[in-house]
């Protein structure tokens, strides 16, 4: 059967203030291309940049534009999903009140269907399927080995013992705000106004300092790229969250207090999502989280530290919870290629 | 047909430590019969009791209990729902390492099925579905309102709109401590270790008093049961909270002052969940609702206060999403028939 034939390609978008990241997904839900443009600010640049990136990465996959099964969008703003539409994503230069991206997108990709989601939500939605497909390899490879070597089964059997175990995580996006994506029992949690997973604007501290929203103490002061920027200005023109962790692994100690405190924040942040969702995993994501595993190290750290003074919370064992989000693929492109599936 | 010979009539107890509330659930999910009795202490207590308050209560509906479809129960301790197993249940007198609740009492009722789960789970449940069908009727008397005053067609059809709209909660049990259960978009939620809801033990404030769990200005601490006794201790033998709305509403400017920090923290509860769920509703249950919409009003109010610094926060409209929990029957019973259902 020829690809075009299977008609069940699907391609995901990131859309975000710089950048546009694509991918597409075979029928099998493989990453076999992937694509990275620069985003062209306003409705009509964000219309046919979109639309070319679909075309481009179709292209790199060998798949006909037309043939795909659907088209996800992951974009920064309020977004309905329902009538996929936009509203006021101010850093993509869009200010209309509300931009029919999915029908104006699709209109220039041959009338495949196309979706739009929250950008978290995409990232959680592709976080929980790359992390649920590298343990099906994982499980089917040990079974292989203990079968004597030989060839597993090509099905994705991951899912026949009922686990999807990663299928239920959220997403913590440290970028330079704070918020969540939820997959709860492999289920987007969108939330009744679309506002699942906004942990950013939950008070923490009464004499906190003061947040834009409006509140005081919000969490997003004390665990995003923009608290740790505050705390810890950039002087030698990387980004501050790398200085920071440089400077405290050169062993300035003023460096390590900053360090272990957003640490703690975002074991706070942990904890929180955990006492609400129970979710099985949390994945750390967003620009501070390319720090990769130094970053881990030292949020597990401080999860252990809380847990020290609660067995309440030691029972949780949030530490083994958390885990850094997939950097070989562009985990939202994919997310937003998994929801297209359902468009 | 026979009642018998439908075979999905169904009772759920709701088996805490002084008494056992039972509902019997006919096929339509209309509460037939309700029952209560005393709680005996101690594993042979509490499996002969419960099995004489499931054939109390099916007698009552004129059912044969080994006619049951399913019996649920809902009971306070870590409750394992797979096994049907309860572990230190200690406010029942239970300090078996894990007593296999749903065999035991299984083989005092003919065979039934019984299914067995955490106590704010099933409240969860049962306020879902009474707030549901609640609506459901609201909705058909509406309908047949505008149709010139004809009767309603029988069917349980609020839900063919596919709204369902009361199946997303959080039910915040302001008991002697705080939790919550969830259903989400009609869907109980667990959690991966079952911790789902647990958001009494999330620190709000980093100089708070400390937490019997080990950590410090948990959320329990300042709205619950327990933290209203501690700033207003009961003095003419009613209930603090009774005592404590008494002496406000009488103009006692100390009262006033604790009952609106109390509605501030159930508000702060509030706010948390939705900001993490997004639950279309959360409904106010547990002793302290008892005070009714004295409480509810307060509560209200303090979600309209904190909305007044943040257009973010008043876009959620979260004094909206508040009600309290249906009084006029045992919810939690109702909902521990609810999962006997599915048992």
């Amino acid at each position: 059967m020829g690809k075009n034939g299977m008609g069940r390609y699907t391609v995901g978008l990131d859309i975000g203030g710089t950048k546009i990241l694509g991918a597409l997904l075979d029928p099998e839900g493989e990453v076999v291309a992937t694509v990275r443009r620069s985003t062209v600010h306003g409705a009509e640049g964000l219309v046919s940049g979109a639309a070319e990136a679909v075309r481009d990465v179709a292209a790199s996959g060998g798949v006909e534009v037309t043939a795909l099964a659907g088209v996800g969008l992951g974009i920064p703003g309020i977004v309905d999903h329902r009538s996929g539409t936009v509203k006021h994503a101010v850093n993509l230069g869009v200010h209309d009140d509300e931009l029919p991206l999915a029908e104006l997108l699709s209109a220039r990709v041959g009338g495949v269907p196309v979706v739009v989601e929250n950008d978290l939500n995409v990232a959680a939605v592709g976080a929980a399927h790359v992390l649920e497909r590298a343990a099906d390899r994982a499980g089917r490879a040990e079974r292989a080995d203990r079968a004597g070597g030989g060839a597993a089964d090509g099905a994705a059997d991951g899912a026949a013992d009922g686990s999807r175990e990663h299928e239920d995580l959220a997403f913590l996006a440290l970028g330079t705000g704070l918020a969540s994506g939820l997959v709860l029992d492999g289920e987007l949690r969108r939330g009744a106004s679309g506002a699942a997973g906004e942990i950013g604007h939950i008070p923490v501290d009464p004499l906190g300092p003061e947040c834009p929203c409006g509140q005081r103490g919000c969490l997003e002061r004390f665990a995003s790229g923009k608290a740790l920027e505050a705390a810890w200005p950039a002087r030698h023109g990387k980004p501050s969250p790398v200085e920071l962790f440089e400077a405290a692994r050169a062993g300035d100690q003023e460096a390590v207090v900053v360090r272990d405190r957003f640490a703690d924040a975002v074991a706070s942040a942990v904890r929180l999502l955990v006492l609400t969702t129970d979710v099985r995993h949390v994945v750390l994501g967003g620009g501070v989280a390319q720090l990769g595993t130094e970053l881990l190290d030292v949020v597990q750290d401080a999860l252990r530290e809380q847990a020290k003074v609660s067995a309440f919370l030691g029972s949780l064992r949030l530490a083994e919870r958390v885990r850094l989000a997939p950097t070989h693929v562009p985990v939202a492109a994919v997310g937003a290629a998994v929801l297209g599936r359902r468009g």
